[in-house]
């Protein structure tokens, strides 16, 4: 019965009798003639009830916003001066033949042409939120990346397979989501972190290729932008090194964007090991549209009046580093002190500075509270080092490494893009050459940076057990503008390596038999040499349309206390099905909720 | 590194160096020479390793079943006398260069070839059990058709959307799942049984066309083929009636057997009325392969000596009805009474039957111990009716209608495969105009048919409040050779038709809006008519496959009692996650496992 989508017409239909359905985005009376703005998924045009028209003109005065309507017309050049060349259909108008009201609408909560809702309102009545242009493009445009990813996966011979959502606890580390059996009293399936073990299994079993755009669930404390349930592109292979992987994997996204955005990626894309990113950007998912780099400074700080750049330089774990901001001389005081508060988000203690007012001819012309603690040789090499030309600052980090790291990382990105040191565009980047553990100073042992069943670098199965801290893995992670969008390893394929990698992380064969026995039996019947990686949907889809939180990229989000304000999930429940399910409801001093 | 597949080599690579990855699926020291049976995901190669290479040769003899080999070596014709015509490969074998063992195999619990293992076997070792060759095809086969309906359904402008799997309670009926919220104290999550009122909202919002392959749960008694988890292909349009939505549905399935199975589906679906197949099948899920049909007999049964007959034939829900059977004078007495032993399991009290010995010339010739009961002209109406011939079988049942649908519609399908009564090949059918609602004798009270959000037929929402039972419904079902592999209407998108089924449903309004007072909300701000349907995806796998269990099609299954039996899920928690949930068991008499 449609013949056309308000939003896909245009001079090519004039003259054409149409039908249309769609919602009212606006009615407007003007000069006896009724003009509403119709609107479908794919857009609006604008529908003209002329009073001539009794019949359809008496049901246009009864019509109002978000009214559903069915409208058959013809379609017109707009008169001369009414043009809206912001909209597809901005030439034509459609003069109403007939009408039918399909339904009417409440007068809604907000305008769906509001850019200004509060979150929670939005939330409240997400059917109307989704409404909203900006909320149907992005779920459009989500759509066209899970179809771009599938067809590019498919024709590379990837098998989409599914793994179960009511598992077992997974490696993962965060704390599990419990399904009580009803069938299994006081037994609980756990939803699923990742499909990781699942898919190393279709390894083990011959698929090859496997993908699976994956529901993962953590019960974790939300943090900024995460949900209870999150969606990845989850995918493994056998029989290929982490370069063929990679090489794969990074033409996958070339090809969405291609597909999705019409934007071209670079071929190949850059390769950063860990240790680089660390030294130059202070993070493992830099930013590369920031210009700005660190500077290491640790080397020459060891002997140094200046205690604290001293004892940060002494320590095993410690940093000293410079962050140059090229022109940061104009940096006021104000904002100097709104950045030092930044960093101290992030742990650092202070922001020791340089500006460097004027330089060259001899003089430095240096201005800063830490001039009098070092060394001239030292203040040249710290020059020379940044590049630092007159007008610059440089600021400083002295403290444990993570903390630098972490800091002037933070501080390179904000300043970065606050003050114009940073391009346009997409930079992708693989970072490669990851540790195999981390030290943990809380629980004083060595953990797993990725997780413990990523293969060390060929060559460091021995450093293992002996300089754990030295050992290398087969691990990588892709990053786009800043953030961590996909991260994979090569995997142990074989037995014995999988025991020693338990043991430096102190797991006993006991635990690791506990909780891992499926993949460790299955380990000993021929497992293939395999590896994958895991791209999070939810993120790349965020990035890609410009959204600031995945909320707007994920059809029915939870807030961050994980409720849904639409259906007001959690609920309560009844006690017959508690019951039924063994459980009973701790008492509670105080009802949190 | 890999130049082919095992299993897609032919003369067409005659004399060239290839590169394999694959698992030793036997091997045979045949005249000094070493002949091992090379396996991947696409099939068998036969590899040889001659002792005049030595290396490689010592390597072959350590060989074992299952190994992971990497061989590199040139492809030569077989020998005369020695091509395998089995095997795509058959033709051709690879003279071993070089050998390379990546991970060796105990002694697996079963070979690959062996299709007579115990469930309970293959399900442990389930990463084994899916090397298998049929394993392998069906997944395959999983996969190519998930991928032809997402091509079909996205050239077709539908969007696909991600619903919560953390959720409501959902109004299908069965029992949920529960997720305990850690966040939320006291509250659940319910996993949902379906995206049914999530779609609904994305019609409300505009979508137009939503569809999802989407994770569904239901902790019903496990009865045989139903899985905790399944897996519905979930659509739902706006602005299509039911005759648009089936067509486009049937398109949909015609594609999806054409693309992945090479099955030219008849175009259109036949359509049956649900009254008409109670009365021809005796069930709204016919086999039309099969070629028997019941013979309605109530109407001429009121009035008989035969008590039995009468009495359901006087009944309001009763029913008499005759299944002919050609040529069934053959059966046995021992397969008649097998056959009243099947019926008796639907609750059917006997299994009458007539045997035409002789017919023609005047005489009837009948045999039946209930010949006594029925008058001639009775008898010679039946005779009619069945159309009945010399040497055919009548069955008879009588009883509530309920029974004697569910009895002769399952002894209709068991006679007809076992006795050449049914075709071959694909019959799918539509099946329409389902009534709204069925009467619940043990409530004693009307139940959806559907669910309580299937729109009444055109002029039948009248009958809503005065005669629920006569209220025909926009619902349709797609049945594939006995299955229903397939459900949908179109919904109620007014408030007050809902508001009416509700009443005859005798759900209160307060209890309505405590469980769906979003959905009813948002049907008073526009909503389109809409409507949609599910397909069971494991079920048409099932099918399309031939195999016999859904646990076939599906990678990590879960056996009858809910459990996996290679991550061993559900399993036991600690008492800190059960404190964290703020949940405790409850005292058990006996531990049930």
């Amino acid at each position: 019965m449609r013949t056309n989508y308000c939003g896909a017409i245009n001079t090519h239909y004039l003259d054409e009798i149409i039908t249309l359905y769609g919602w009212v985005h606006r009615r407007r009376d003007h000069g006896g003639v009724i003009f509403i703005d119709l609107r479908d998924r794919e857009g609006l045009v604008q529908v003209v009830c002329d009073p001539d028209n009794i019949e359809t003109f008496q049901l246009a005065e009864k019509v109002r916003n978000e009214y559903v309507l069915k409208v058959t017309g013809k379609v017109r050049r707009r008169p001369e001066g009414t043009v809206n060349t912001a909209l597809y259909s901005g030439e034509i108008e459609v003069l109403v033949v007939n009408m039918e009201i399909l339904n009417a609408s409440l007068t809604p909560p907000f305008l769906m042409d509001d850019d200004h809702i509060s979150e929670f309102v939005r939330l409240e009545h997400r059917y109307l939120d989704l409404r909203r242009p900006v909320m149907q493009s992005n779920l459009r445009l989500r759509h066209k990346v899970t179809m771009a990813v599938r067809v590019f996966l498919d024709q590379q011979g990837f098998f989409d397979i599914e793994t179960p959502i009511l598992t077992k606890s997974t490696p993962e580390g965060a704390r599990d989501y419990l399904v009580p059996s009803r069938v299994n009293a006081n037994h609980f399936f756990a939803l699923p972190q990742s499909p990781q073990l699942f898919k190393q299994l279709l390894m083990v079993s011959g698929f090859d290729r496997y993908y699976q755009i994956a529901r993962c669930f953590r019960d974790e404390d939300l943090r900024a932008d995460r949900q209870p349930e999150f969606t990845q592109i989850d995918i493994e292979t056998s029989f290929l090194s982490e370069a063929e992987i990679m090489s794969l994997m990074e033409e996958m996204i070339r090809s969405l964007f291609k597909t999705v955005s019409n934007v071209e990626l670079p071929d190949p894309f850059p390769r950063l090991t860990y240790a680089e990113a660390m030294h130059k950007y202070g993070s493992d998912k830099p930013d590369l549209r920031v210009t700005l780099e660190l500077t290491e400074l640790t080397d020459i700080m060891k002997e140094v009046p200046f205690k604290v750049f001293r004892e940060a330089a002494e320590k095993s774990n410690g940093r000293v580093a410079a962050l140059l901001v090229p022109n940061g001389g104009r940096l006021t005081r104000k904002e100097i002190d709104d950045y030092t508060q930044f960093v101290g988000i992030y742990g650092a203690k202070g922001l020791a500075y340089i500006k460097i007012n004027k330089l060259g001819d001899g003089q430095t012309g240096l201005q800063s509270p830490i001039l009098k603690f070092l060394p001239e040789d030292i203040i040249q090499i710290i020059l020379e080092r940044t590049g630092a030309k007159d007008g610059d600052l440089i600021f400083f980090g002295a403290d444990k490494a993570k903390i630098v790291n972490e800091a002037l990382g933070a501080l390179r990105i904000k300043i970065g893009h606050q003050h114009g040191h940073a391009e346009s565009g997409w930079r992708p980047a693989w970072v490669i050459d990851f540790p195999m553990f981390e030290w943990d100073e809380e629980d004083n042992r060595w953990q797993a940076l990725h997780h413990p069943f990523t293969s060390p670098a060929d060559g460091h199965e021995d450093l293992l057990q002996n300089k754990p801290g030295e050992a290398l893995s087969k691990a990588y992670d892709m990053v786009l503008n800043g953030s961590e969008i996909g991260g994979g390893s090569v995997r142990i394929h074989r037995n014995e390596v999988q025991s020693k990698v338990f043991q430096a992380l102190g797991i006993s064969e006991e635990d690791a038999k506990e909780k891992f026995s499926f993949l460790l039996e299955a380990l000993q019947y021929g497992a293939p040499p395999h590896g994958g990686i895991a791209f999070g949907l939810d993120r790349i889809v965020t990035l890609m349309t410009g959204s600031e939180s995945i909320r707007d990229v994920i059809a029915f989000p939870k807030t961050q206390r994980a409720q849904c304000l639409l259906t007001h999930a959690p609920d309560t429940v009844d006690e017959k099905q508690l019951k039924e399910l063994n459980i009973r409801l701790r008492k509670t001093e105080q009802p949190k909720n």
